[in-house]
């Protein structure tokens, strides 16, 4: 039989997973505001932010319950202390696509994006939600191994972003100067949702072992 | 007589009031390698992040012990839980600061800023630098008050941040994409880490008060 403890912790992880799974869903839905121009969406994702807010705010709640429930140890401990850092880590992926969805409404009913850089976009919405993915079933899971490989699907993240950065460092780019300003700064939110979404596998990885894996050195840009 | 619980509780508080002027510290430096097109100070705030990262993870340990230990109630469990966010806010301000001053470095011998956008920053630099201080205090002395005026200081970054995008968006701009691209980013830099220095400050008035301030919203940028 499970301790009301052990009820309230896999709580807590249902709790992580569901807030991972709508941050990947509001990158995913941010990522179609952008590159068709979509207004109602990108509302839609901005509105949607209160909620992962009130989600971040119960979350906390519950974490510290089961701190001042009982004192756990090992691996439970692990859970629970990681849990605040992971809270932190999809509100903020959250944060981020609503970031995206602000610069899609800011030129609406223009792109904000154009040419080749939205062919970036695309891929790295896809990869973000796909990050996104594997960090809510990773937190469900709680694989170290699968935990670990998303810093692989990050690297290709990182290639995009480098890629994003060559395009507007050309003489070539022929969209103007508001074009590049938002092309840098929405590369710059999908890699830092990747980083996150990497940084919550770190997490899963230290709940397993009790080993933190290394933190990836900090980009150029 | 203090416990030994309650002497490593201190101890802990005096390590993320010392990260905290160390990322107040090397903002400083990164915005002196920033104006100034200094390469050798650009380098050592670079290199310095390592010893942060260290920081995070001893700072963390001590956390994950205090847990262990002793089962904390009330203000020593607020304490013991929002330590381990503000260690992630301590760490990410000095990443911060990394990436201004890796763009100083990407951009030498030349300056990475120009004119105006450049009185920006050396502003900016001031606020992120005083906000540094200010948590790092805030973190010394639980004074819920002074914490609550964190936010009072970064709707000044946050003025400054609109004032940069006005530059950026202007037609008169006259120093090229590149040079845009990276006052986008090093405004979105300063930003952020007053962002974390504020949030600081939201878990300072948690620990005296038992009550969480609501978070800003999510600028347009």
């Amino acid at each position: 039989m499970r301790t009301v403890f052990h009820e309230k912790l896999d709580e807590l992880t249902v709790q992580l997973a569901e807030m991972c799974g709508r941050a990947g869903l509001a990158m995913k839905n941010a990522t179609r505001a952008l590159l068709d121009a979509d207004l109602s969406v990108a509302e839609q994702v901005i509105a949607d932010h209160d909620r992962m807010v009130a989600m971040r705010a119960k979350a906390e709640q519950a974490a510290f319950a089961l701190l001042a429930l009982q004192q756990p140890v090992a691996g439970d401990l692990r859970a629970i202390f990681s849990a605040i850092q992971i809270i932190a880590d999809t509100e903020r992926m959250d944060a981020l696509a609503v970031h995206v969805a602000k610069i899609a409404r800011l030129r609406y009913p223009d792109r904000a994006v154009h040419g080749e850089a939205s062919d970036c976009f695309a891929e790295m919405g896809r990869l973000a939600v796909g990050l996104g993915e594997s960090a809510r079933q990773v937190l469900l899971t709680g694989d170290p191994a699968e935990a670990a490989r998303l810093r692989e699907e990050d690297t290709e993240m990182d290639d995009l972003y480098r890629r994003l950065f060559g395009l507007l460092m050309n003489p070539a780019w022929q969209h103007g100067i508001p074009a590049a300003v938002d092309t840098a700064l929405v590369g710059r939110f999908y890699e830092r949702f990747a980083d996150h979404a990497v940084e919550v596998g770190r997490r899963v990885v230290f709940i397993a072992t009790g080993t933190l894996p290394p933190e990836d050195g900090i980009s150029t840009y």
